[in-house]
């Protein structure tokens, strides 16, 4: 159990999103509400697109709420595009290797849930990575191994093809080894200008995802809240858990859904796993 | 806001003390029901006698519920005299220094609590300590100058005076800077033969602190028990939380009380701060 | 013993100063040439000025060469007065809070050498901080009481002066102990705008310290230098040792000399501790 | 690079074998003389029998020279077999999933040196892990799937044909991929009552590796060594340098050989890689 936050829009401190509302990320570190485990204090990770060809990321094994380098970064990095994670390990170590968000070239890739089985089927989903992509699988984490799957099925041409197959090969892995419900999830994956977000679960119960109303209609609703002059018309986030006590201001996203926030109209698309093809 | 528990007996795997029961301490780092703050994931410490002279200690600064050297650690360490504590950090840094149990020579100390005020009259109370102990402070908490004061004011003598003159200084000092209820505390002091503990606080609502009931009516109570085979008569174990669901196996310190776990006879006494007279 | 580099000048990516050329600072933390301890492993820091009122910082407990938030946070900030330090502990901790660079509202400050008989004159030392500041020492570096003597004695008005009567403070103090050479100390300290760099030690055989030719006349002797062309005529290098191997690109600052890097003509000028006059 | 230690005798306090003589393994971690690198630096561990029907292991990430948890283990654990490893990364993370001694069961593991090619062939060799033993992987060395592998070809039957066929194996599939040296390794590896000590490469030119002259020889060349009184008959160390300045006290492990301390008569055989036969 995790929980994340994604921002795209124009450039803010990343501390505005992270320690500003109340019940925010941070807080949510200590005391969620909407989780199975309500502490996620097994390490955490910012990712941010700026300087550079690739985005940069901060990770630490150390809860996210005392952390005194996360407090600092946030106040001095400012970033149109940024990540944040908080863990909860549920039986793998807590090391820097398995903190989202993960990356690849320009993509970044975090997830909150599991796979169920994982230990039993962890082999044959590995093996299906590609053997250019292997070497770089570096710590041992269930959404590591999904990431290089969806790399694997071609998330780089197409994000949400990539995903869909990935999903759905851990699904026909998990089926053929027993496991019911294989996969729970919700993800986001961007590559420094559009924002990928997946809501699913094997079992269509899945866990929370909302993103933000458009900021054009939240002025009205809250004409005094300052932070809105901040942000512009398409600033959009996406969190597993409401920040601050707005009402109006969060809209869930469907379960099977696949949302994406993007220059021009942002879109809200079904997801369905796609199990590639076999060749024998 | 902190948890800890002591243990005095016979020799036992400190496993038993700290993974064993259900709500122990360990759950507790993470989840506990009696504190103002559930979560104790700022660090931890354990402190044990057996080889050499002097106690040893294993502190962390990572939360105790994912520790794994801890794990391990408590798995082959077995020890008859033994103090656990976890840490919710309020305000000072996370780091080693700031973990219980602090040493000094054959001493151990813990600390659940707080001094109110301690920015205010940190200075004042840090001048105060022996010269010769100062430069041995190492970290930033109140706690670790209260131990201090305490050594200073006679401890290693008599605990409980060191401890009623070191808290009679505190509140003192913290009434002159206009501190309502100065101390908050429950304590836990060992020259690895006896064990004190002390429940007190200045406006007389003292966070909470249990001992258990002696083995030899345990095991008429709980018959099944087979923990309790492991124990022999002298056994005790002083916690901020009661460990397992037992009714009849813990008892509560009263408000303002220092108890001895000793050879012979185990002693409760009242527990009165005496501040030091100061000379002109 | 420890390693430091600071930089002014126009705005360049962290990495360009840590990684860049041979025998970097980076390098320097696992091999040093100049240094009585060639490993500094035991922890480092950074700070910045960009983004906010207040420099950024980021800190860590383990070696830089192996650090992959170092390597990523440099690739991504951008700053045009940067502070790197590479630690070598003796004695005290290495934990976060005794990593450099210091900071204080606008301040950043860090050093490289040690106070002698610390253990016996720290008392004195911190006594002399003035109460306002006390609460605000954190960690437990000799190094962190001298910046605060210096922020005691002035340095926020006037740097030089400032650090002048620290280090005069602490000789005097030192001597009533029976320390023959009591301050050993390269320093750097910075506003934001200004840096100051400073060489000195009580017996006259300080610790090294480089700053780099000025810009125009690099060019001239090394035309091919692409680095070169990234940096505009006022950037300056101050450093423990010289980086890189390049014959004419380094000089020694004097014994007993405080560096201005500035706008407008830097300066080179006397440093003369002054012990405060002590009213009765 | 990195170096190690394994005792087998009489039970002594760690602290003995780690911090006692001069050019201790504690020394090694910063500034050793036989090693390509010089720092061993990033992270060690501990492994000892004692307690329990497994060894305990203790692991961190930072520098042993400063450990503080290892100071005081290592004076409060005592033991009869016992392994130490400090690390010099060479590409992989510094994690505690990356720290020797790796344990399976009642078997510890640990090595210095390395699987040349490893990022070509790490996803062969990883994939002739038995898959029951494939999960246990926690993280990303090529020592880890080295010892996966020897258990996968019957370490736990006859240590050294696991060990034999494992490197036939590594040496077969590395020429397979064009590397030309592919295995160089000192390993130790013990079930608690028996030390195996290997010393190999493909090359034959490996890195050193000694074992301590017997006891008895050893009182009567130093007659005034008081640590020799401590040590029975049968006590034994090898170490990847020598210890302490004692001539006549340490014997060079020849190329392609196998030591084993055991019970009775200790022994030196050859060692020979032995590829395991592949049905078709």
């Amino acid at each position: 159990m995790c929980r994340w936050l994604a921002y795209s829009g124009n450039p803010v401190l990343v501390e505005r999103l992270l320690y500003g509302p109340t019940h925010s990320l941070i807080d949510q570190s200590l005391h969620s509400t909407l989780g199975a485990e309500t502490t996620n204090g097994d390490g955490f990770g910012i990712g941010w697109y700026g300087e550079g060809p690739t985005p940069g990321t901060f990770k630490s094994t150390e809860p996210a709420w005392n952390d005194w380098n996360l407090r600092d970064l946030a106040a001095h990095i400012r970033s149109g595009l940024v990540f944040a994670h908080i863990r909860a390990a549920i039986g793998s170590a807590v090391q820097l290797t398995n903190c989202h968000p993960f990356r690849h070239n320009e993509w970044l890739f975090m997830h909150n849930g599991y796979i169920d089985g994982f230990d039993r089927i962890k082999r044959d989903l590995t093996f299906a990575v590609d053997p250019s992509l292997y070497p770089s699988i570096l710590g041992s984490t269930d959404s590591e191994v999904l990431f290089n799957l969806a790399l694997t099925f071609g998330l780089a041409d197409d994000p949400q093809k990539g995903i869909e197959r990935a999903v759905g090969f851990v699904e026909a892995t998990g089926y053929e080894h027993g496991v019911e419900e294989p996969m729970q999830m919700t993800l986001a994956v961007s590559d420094g200008s559009t924002l990928w977000g997946f809501r699913y679960s094997s079992g269509g119960h899945s866990r929370s995802l909302f993103y933000s109303t458009d900021v054009a209609s939240l002025r009205v609703l809250y004409p005094d809240l300052e932070t809105l002059n901040e942000l512009d018309d398409h600033a959009r986030l996406v969190v597993s858990e409401p920040l601050g006590d707005l009402p109006g201001a969060w809209n869930e996203v469907p379960e099977s859904s696949c949302g994406v926030v993007q220059k021009g109209q942002d879109e809200l698309r079904p997801f369905k796993p796609a199990p590639p093809v076999r060749s024998l």
